[in-house]
This record gives C-alpha cells, sequence and structure tokens, in this order.
C-alpha cells in the first residue's frame, strides 16, 4: 500500500505525465485518492477534473489511453510522475502529442511542434 | 508579454522542472506571477513556497540555482515545464539529483537513485 499526501493540496496531487520511451512531458494533471487507487488498479492513467469534479479516465471517449510503464513518487510524497504510453500519440486535446508544443522566446510564445493528429 | 492563467489555482501554477540534457524530471514546484516574472527577468528559477508563503529563489542558501535554458507553456496556460541546468546536480534536498528517485513495484517504494550529493 502506497500512501500519497492529499492533505497539502486539498485532496489532490500533481501528476507529470512523460512518454516513456523519449521522456517528453506530456501534460500535467491531478489526481485524488481515487483516481490514483483506480490507475494503480487498472494500469490506465485516471485523473480527476477539477472543472467537472469527477473522476476522469483518460482515453474514455477518444480512446487515447494512457498505458502505464512506471510511477515515480517525489521525496514528499505530494507528486508523482506517470511514465505512459501514449496511445493514439496524442496527449493534447489541441491534436500536438504533448500540452507543452509552445516555447517561450523573448516576449512571446512560439509552437514548436507539428500537430501529431490532424 | 506572455500571460499565464493564475486565476485557476489561486495565484498559484505548477512548474515542471527537467534537466535540460537528459530530460528527466527534477522536480515540480509552483510559481506565481512575482516568482514568474523574476524567472523570466533572471534566467534563474523561482518559486513560491505556500509552506512559508513567500517567493523562493532555488539555490539562494544552498548555491544550487537552476539555470533557465528553456521554458515551456501548456495549451491552457497554466502549466509550464522549465529545463535546466542544475548547478550542484542535485535539485533535491535529499541529495539525490532529482526529487523522482522512488519507483512505484507492486506494493513498495523501491530507492532507484543513487545520490548525488552525500
Amino acid at each position: 500500500m502506497i500512501t500519497l499526501n492529499f492533505a497539502k493540496m486539498d485532496g489532490l496531487v500533481p501528476a507529470v505525465v512523460q512518454d516513456y520511451k523519449t521522456d517528453e512531458v506530456l501534460m500535467v494533471a491531478f489526481i485524488n485518492e481515487e483516481a490514483w487507487q483506480k490507475t494503480l488498479a487498472t494500469g490506465k492513467a485516471h485523473y480527476y477534473t477539477r472543472t467537472r469534479q469527477k473522476i476522469w479516465l483518460k482515453g474514455e471517449t477518444s480512446g487515447h489511453f494512457q498505458l502505464i510503464k512506471e510511477i515515480l513518487v517525489d521525496c514528499d510524497d505530494d507528486t508523482v510522475v506517470f511514465k505512459v504510453e501514449q496511445v493514439g500519440g496524442a496527449a493534447c486535446h489541441t491534436g500536438y502529442n504533448s500540452c507543452f508544443y509552445r516555447r517561450v522566446q523573448g516576449d512571446e510564445l512560439v509552437v514548436i511542434k507539428e500537430k501529431a493528429v490532424i
């Protein structure tokens, strides 16, 4: 039984999602205790959506599941890294493989990736 | 001028810190508007500590600064990635290079790294 510290942030813990092959950061989402347990039990990433206030199986509607390959826990037990295989190639709803497709250049944000899904 | 969405989380935005050479996730911290502006202005990572409720220049006491090499912003403008050169080799106060030095294996957390600083 692995216990995370959900108390620090009102029941939530941030999850950094990395591509398990390239280590690219694909997205950041939040988990609560239930999402954590479901992720461990199923091997598919589950999150908690603050907007809709419910558990969210990533890929439930799109089919773009995130298959858990490895989970790391930080020194304070209040942040996790999910290393995943991203089914369908795109973690971001915009069609980019990663939500982090823009880079700060001077005073501007510049798109630095191609869309994985058109 | 790059504007992040600090409203979503009571003035804070999570910052994922990656080693700029290896893409290893070193730590996750939070920034507020002031920490964001100071990071951009100085090229050194600044965070906001929720425990002490103040701006925190990483490395201010230890000398272990994080020199910004690249900043990525996510699709919702509410999360950032700092790609950094970690001065001193250890981002974590425990002496490991990364705060994520433990892996989930079954029901246990197993240490998977060597300490960078003894």
